[in-house]
């Protein structure tokens, strides 16, 4: 692939088939395309003549002619770049999305945008380095806030001053060479879900990602929906309760201000300070500080409080979703994100509200899933994303 | 079109062209087509050797050789049938989606899908005699509660007993011998509002319905969006206030447990008797009841009350929708259906909320705007749904 585009949309198909589906025979993608043998064996040599893809050997005999297999360049990278709020995690991935090299490094998003690039481009030349690419067919970006996806700059994102319309995209492909994109987080993260996650299967479907703050993302008819100025799937600041506590967002009863990776922090500092859970009190005395996975420990060893706080937030998730599944009616909700760790209590509860709200037509058939890609699926979402991008011709 | 389809999407795409557009010159269409002059000729003279086109005159000159004008056949009839909980309203439509001709009739869908389907079809063999049908091209048909799109049939409506997947699609389509689609009512709504009214510019938006209940209509990248099973849209019974009224539907504080026709009926009827309001007493001991038109007529005339009512209620729907634009971001809401001939005070309340909660990036160049189509929106959009579906090679 190697930084070079599809001349037609049958080539297109060819490498897009081969990216999902692994190595094919010949016969197998003249099926799948739906153009004759001739023609697509032209297109396949001039992939195979370009550098895009290769020969691997005789398929396995069908009968007749034996059809030869073959797969995307082995030497293909894509760069996964998901910027968090508080980490940076970086991937190269192979056509396939296979994760070939991993980084992730602490970080702080309030020193801005230039000293955290800069941060990410080294991590970058570490990456190069270390698994010999010498160019990138595309890079894929996600940051934690709204982003003007057509332009590729955040947008307002809270707690990231600075960072508002600076050039992020070309910054990083000046400095790269090559095409790039860059997302919300949370839309990468659907496309992750639905690229090798439990969404696979599915066209329409619901990304919910409890984190340090809380976000959705939107597939519909496989694509990520992002609205009419890309700020779809804000749900974090969708109104739960009008006599809630005031939001950072200068609203009250968000249910970011209920729930969430901060909000669930002060709720256990809080708890820990009066006493009303001894595990958290301990661990605050032990350690200095407590934070949402405290909580979640606290909540799997049995801790009353704990659990309450695990359940009291859940069920305003799951109210919230109550009324985008009524709205959207998803063939799926998958719940991820670094809160979606508590694992089953919080599902639990969530299923409860939401099974329970919603119309039956509506949930019927709908599972309510929890991640099993965790934080991989940020990083395989941003190279599905720029490589859709290079495939469409 | 008279029942005949195009052959290819050339000629689909003509005759979208001439619906939408109206009578063009054949430059027009190649220029819109982007096929060849000599080639969309062709295309075109087929369509007009079977009568699905015809020739108007030449074009006025744009220097060379003239162009000659076509348009859709002028005998060309589409039916749309809207069934309401109430009433029964039906029209002709021709190959501009222009109304022809038009009938409405009280109606009680507790009859049963039979006797009201036998009296819609007793309308359409009126309208057939007044304009002179002998055959429609199709027909699409709104339906008040959610429906199986692809089969054609209700599922578990409300107040409708019998019509649980009653073969509403399938008795209309033997009976008029053409192609027919049936929807809930909201989304040919949603669909007329694209085609005529005031979301004609628009590919992503929301229409809202507050008739006797209320729903919502969504339009992503020009076409509807159902869901995943048929129900998307149904934002009725998203909860407000866990410590609202019990709603028809079994839980507390439904949206539609407190605004909409049937609760502001019921409301109305309250304020009546316990003398609240001395305006809406009147009305009751006058004609012996009031509904929802007479707190909308009471709250024009100032009376404090009705003025509440619609308030209230709007600012709740206000609360919904600034849930649904964080979390869908559309270009456009139009809000529609009877209640919303209440007006601007109405529109003014539901404004203030979502501008004030939802995220600037979201609402800012996003109108909220009361529909200008009144009850022809299901009409022209029931047509254009068939037409759609004809016109898709």
């Amino acid at each position: 692939m190697v930084g070079v585009w599809p001349d037609n949309r049958h080539q297109a198909a060819v490498l897009r088939l081969l990216r999902d589906g692994g190595p094919s025979s010949r016969a197998e993608l003249v099926e799948a395309v739906g153009l004759s043998r001739s023609k697509l064996g032209l297109e396949i040599d001039r992939l195979v003549e370009r550098g895009l893809v290769e020969a691997v050997g005789p398929a396995a005999s069908r009968g007749g002619r034996r059809s030869s297999v073959v797969r995307i360049a082995t030497t293909t990278r894509f760069l996964g770049i998901d910027i968090g709020a508080s980490t940076l995690d970086l991937a190269v991935v192979d056509g396939e999305m296979r994760m070939i090299s991993r980084l992730t490094e602490q970080t702080d998003l309030r020193r801005g945008p230039a000293k955290v690039l800069a941060q990410a481009l080294e991590l970058v030349n570490k990456l190069r380095a270390d698994t010999g690419t010498t160019r990138f067919a595309g890079a894929g970006v996600g940051v934690p806030g709204p982003v003007s996806f057509r332009e590729g700059v955040p947008v307002s994102p809270p707690f990231m001053p600075g960072w508002h319309r600076f050039p992020v995209r070309e910054t990083i492909a000046t400095e790269l060479a090559c095409p790039v994109l860059v997302d919300n987080d949370v839309n990468i993260m659907a496309l992750g879900e639905m690229h090798a996650g439990i969404a696979r299967s599915f066209d329409d479907f619901l990304f919910v990602k409890i984190g340090a703050g809380i976000g959705c993302g939107i597939v519909v008819g496989g694509q990520v929906y992002r609205g009419a100025t890309g700020s779809a799937g804000d749900i974090g600041h969708t109104s739960v309760d009008p006599h809630g506590p005031v939001c950072v967002c200068g609203n009250t009863g968000c249910l970011e201000a209920f729930f969430g990776g901060a909000a669930l922090s002060r709720d256990a500092l809080a708890a820990a300070q009066s006493g009303r859970s001894p595990q958290l009190a301990e661990r605050l005395a032990e350690v200095g500080t407590v934070t949402s996975v405290d909580v979640a420990r606290a909540a799997a060893e049995g801790d009353p409080y704990s659990i309450g706080m695990v359940r009291d937030g859940a069920r305003r998730v799951g109210q919230v979703l109550a009324g985008l599944v009524s709205f959207f009616n998803p063939g799926l909700v998958v719940v991820g994100g670094g809160v979606a760790g508590i694992g089953h209590a919080l599902l639990a509860e969530i299923r409860g509200v939401v099974y329970r709200s919603s119309p039956p037509l509506a949930t019927g058939d709908m599972p309510i899933a929890l991640s099993e890609m965790g934080d991989e699926a940020g990083l395989v979402g941003a190279a599905r994303l720029i490589s859709d991008h290079i495939l469409t011709p």
